[in-house]
């Protein structure tokens, strides 16, 4: 999501640092230590961190790092929670292109992709998420069992995304191509995906592991 | 689709072996021939045999293979094309588990699943065309670079098939949760697909070969 510049935000972000860490190539490998608990989320992508702020209030054990790389979009999420935020909680505003600089080797429990920009026109396939550049990054700072999980209503992402994983040799062990037609209380449905529930739009979901080398 | 018995069945299918090929055994191995074509293309779990009489219209130079085991759903598929068959197609009354006594080792070109039975409780997985064990028998009679075809209405028959296809060792090449969104000229669309199509229930589709060894 595009949003308008606002000059004030990266000040905003540097007057937050309780909730920002401006700072984030310090922690690599201490991001547990940070949080101060044994098991870390991943959200990449948390544009106005609805997903991000409410899993962290659903599973206080768990350390919940949101990431976007949009400062104008980030000061809202920020924003919103700066008068409930817990403590499992931290935010960084940061390209996902250096996920490795910012996370040590297997530090990451489980990554989360909400409802990515598609960059739908095959020009822009490098900039999608689930390019198979970021999969290897993701490979990287995953632990050997940590998990992928992708939620999107793009049918042409989520095809894409299905091919890619595949080839980028992942193992999916879920995939839903209407997650909620039953109900998933144990994973936050936020407004915005509540909105394209509304619209009758399915929502796809696939979860992928990395394939033990055999 | 389960149909109510029809006694006559039997007599009806043997009464027209210039379609239906009733000792199929003797044809292993042979089905180029018998249908004076190079490329094999076989659709198993026939039923009334739209899709497969369409298609063996619109590709004159294929064989085609229609496969159904329910003898009383099978008089209808030959029944709608007495008039108008052409000899490129041939029609077996048989079950799917028997393959591999049927077609030799890499002998068809194609294998297409059209909206086969669900089978939706999990205790009847077994029954399903995309379960592990079919699987095998069509990797044994594909060609090195044969595809499988499936298409489907049913979304937990093609999330079940896209882990089951995976584990059991094949490649996903092409994939679509709503195949009719562009048209598809290439691909026969029967008066079955059309009503779900109607009714705003997306066709699921996806291709896969079986993985080189490397």
């Amino acid at each position: 999501m595009r949003m308008r510049n606002k000059p004030w935000a990266m000040d905003y972000l540097n007057e937050h640092k309780q909730l920002v860490v401006t700072n984030p190539h310090e922690y690599k490998g201490k991001w547990n230590e940070l949080l101060n608990r044994d098991v870390l989320h991943l959200e990449i992508g948390s544009g106005k961190g609805d997903y991000w702020s409410k899993m962290a209030g659903l599973y206080p054990n768990i350390g919940w790092i949101g990431f976007e790389k949009d400062k104008n979009v980030s000061v809202i999420a920020i924003k919103k929670v700066l008068d409930s935020y817990t403590d499992n909680m931290k935010f960084v505003v940061h390209d996902a292109k250096d996920l490795t600089e910012l996370f040590a080797d297997h530090e990451v429990d489980t990554i989360h992709l909400n409802f990515s920009d598609p960059w739908p026109k095959n020009r822009t396939a490098k900039r999608r998420l689930t390019h198979s550049d970021f999969l290897e990054n993701y490979k990287r700072v995953l632990k050997v069992n940590g998990q992928l999980i992708m939620k999107t209503d793009n049918k042409i992402l989520f095809e894409y995304s299905l091919i890619e994983f595949q080839n980028n040799g992942w193992e999916m062990i879920e995939v839903s191509v209407d997650f909620r037609r039953e109900p998933h209380p144990e994973d936050v449905c936020t407004e915005y995906e509540t909105k394209f529930m509304e619209l009758g739009q399915p929502i796809y979901r696939a979860v992928w592991r990395i394939k033990e080398v055999k």
